[in-house]
């Protein structure tokens, strides 16, 4: 592992977007998603992902300059088109206008289609917390996913994200995948060579295995819950929220069709909308309480909760956010930490377009 | 199991209701949430609890005469105060305000506090559809589930409600407890001394056990997800979301303060606000798209994921709300089957009231 501070990182990714003309402020705006999710301790969604971005921009599959608009609004709620622009930029942009029309309706509620990967879903739940407000964040994404008692990929990981002020502590946030398990995590166990738990996966017959390989060649992610027994049908039904608020409201490609964040990806058998869909939402805590009180009774339900009598063999129960708080107060100070693999993509990017990258 | 008609039924509990004063209006609504919860099969949150609200009102521990009223507000969202209502006509008069503000500012947001048990979820989200709005729904309640890593109940079972309506089809509709199983399910196998499945609870040092009077005797229910490895902590943050959501924001008792919703149940060891909570969303689909082309939209969603490839060993994909829709068809024709215990209470209330009851 080589480490590189947050901000070097943050002005390459800034230079990368700049290189194919997204404008100045679209360009820091993508690049500090990326790095939120690197301090925080996300490595899946930070730089590691640039090169991504990088090939769909140079492929010219994502809009650099996009035409962002609202397309459609009733005061608090609106839809807006990110005409194929980043997710990265599309994402802020869009939350933003929750944001406003929080500021003048109480709440506000935007449905996005015709956008690509947005990065953390808790960006945007960040944000509104600036402003207390309260933010609802959500994405659909590639498939990847079966819902239960079924044998294929038919729903993405789909993330849902609310993040909650307190006053002397630092925010509840709540950012969480909608299937029992990262695929990520399976990827991992495949190149170990190692069998993932009982109740992550299923093979192309939809049933249960620990075999990586299996999920890969044609299996399935389960939902939250994994099987009937454990609540499968709640995350299966959670995962078909995000995916309907996201992309069936918005007229993005829900479900199987969602196009995929990647070049190796499948291509979807067919489109039913404009690219892939977010659902962002805030809401002024002010008009349901008084902030500080509200920051107050918050700070009060961290302290019960983290002093729950612990389960015996751990440490005991953590506050949602408590895990990326700790790594984000280590990375602030020591930098992050990046796989060789993730330092060569940026190596050959740097190599593609010129723009200089020191290990 | 003795079957009743729907009507006698509702019937019945509207003259429970009046017998304590409450008004008209509001028995009847207090009785239709019963009667719908009977109709779709939620047979643990029908006239099966009617003795429950029966004891509470005899003893006064709820106003049957409320002022229910709005202590904050800004647009569209606001604060309810239910003066301690029943849940029953609290949670139905929360949810107009919030399809009212919908159809008002585009989206309605109500969080309640000193309220009671408002039935099952779903009755909300149905509502909102009948006016072309996409209704959310969620309630705090007495504590049965342990947080991850926690040995102790710090929150309820946390219902999270939404609905879609389709065109052709019938409204896909998402009701789920954020536990791993409902805390029925722990008391039925304990009664036929049969385990449950690993997962579904911990014992008093919140060690996984499958005994169901281990979770009984001073254990908890366990978060959807279960364990660390297949999500608890996921499961556990939905809790938590609607927790805060409900009770936080509106004032009311969160987590482990939550007062019991039946005179057996244990107190809390304090109060940190006024009865439990609710929270109620509504949004205008007419705001983000055409209403017919969204519920097409819905209709196709709903038979591609029908046409899944079913799983080996199941019958396919259900669509969330299948299992209750066709319980619903059965019971409008063939009436709701009772168990003989449901019948005993029933008739126990007859003869404290003099309301007549005929088996």
């Amino acid at each position: 592992m080589q480490t590189f501070s947050s901000n070097y990182l943050k002005e390459f990714s800034t230079q990368v977007f700049l290189h194919f003309g997204v404008s100045k402020k679209d360009a820091e705006q993508a690049a500090d998603v990326l790095s939120l999710s690197d301090l925080r301790g996300i490595d899946s969604h930070g730089v590691a992902r640039l090169h991504t971005y990088f090939d769909m921009l140079t492929l010219g599959k994502i809009n650099a300059k996009p035409n962002i608009k609202i397309i459609r609004d009733k005061k608090s709620v609106c839809t807006v088109d990110g005409d194929n622009g980043l997710g990265l930029v599309v994402g802020p942009k869009a939350n933003e206008i929750a944001m406003e029309k929080a500021a003048q309706h109480g709440s506000g509620w935007v449905s996005v289609c015709n956008t690509n990967h947005y990065g953390i879903a808790s960006y945007y739940s960040f944000k509104a917390l600036e402003r207390d407000m309260i933010g609802w964040s959500m994405t659909n994404t590639t498939k990847l996913v079966a819902p239960l008692w079924g044998a294929e990929r038919m729903l993405g990981t789909n993330p849902i994200s609310i993040a909650f002020p307190g006053l002397k502590n630092l925010p509840i946030v709540i950012d969480l995948a909608t299937s029992a398990a990262a695929y990520g995590k399976i990827e991992i166990a495949k190149r170990k060579g190692a069998p993932v738990p009982k109740g992550w996966i299923i093979n192309d017959k939809g049933e249960m295995t620990t075999d990586p390989s299996d999920m890969i060649n044609g299996g399935a992610l389960l939902p939250l819950g994994s099987d009937r027994e454990l609540g499968g049908h709640k995350g299966y039904a959670l995962s078909a929220m995000v995916d309907i608020l996201t992309s069936v409201l918005s007229g993005a490609n829900w479900g199987p069709f969602a196009p995929p964040f990647a070049l190796r990806q499948e291509i979807p058998s067919r489109s039913v909308g404009k690219g892939i869909g977010h659902f962002f939402g805030a809401m002024e805590i002010d008009g349901f309480m008084d902030v500080t009180e509200f920051k107050k009774r918050i700070d009060e339900w961290i302290e019960v909760f983290r002093n729950t009598k612990p389960a015996s063999g751990t440490n005991g129960v953590l506050i949602p956010g408590d895990p990326e708080h700790q790594e984000e107060a280590i990375r602030r100070k020591e930098g992050i930490p990046l796989l060789p693999a993730v330092v060569n993509d940026l190596l050959d990017i740097s190599k593609q377009t010129g723009i200089p990258f020191e290990v």
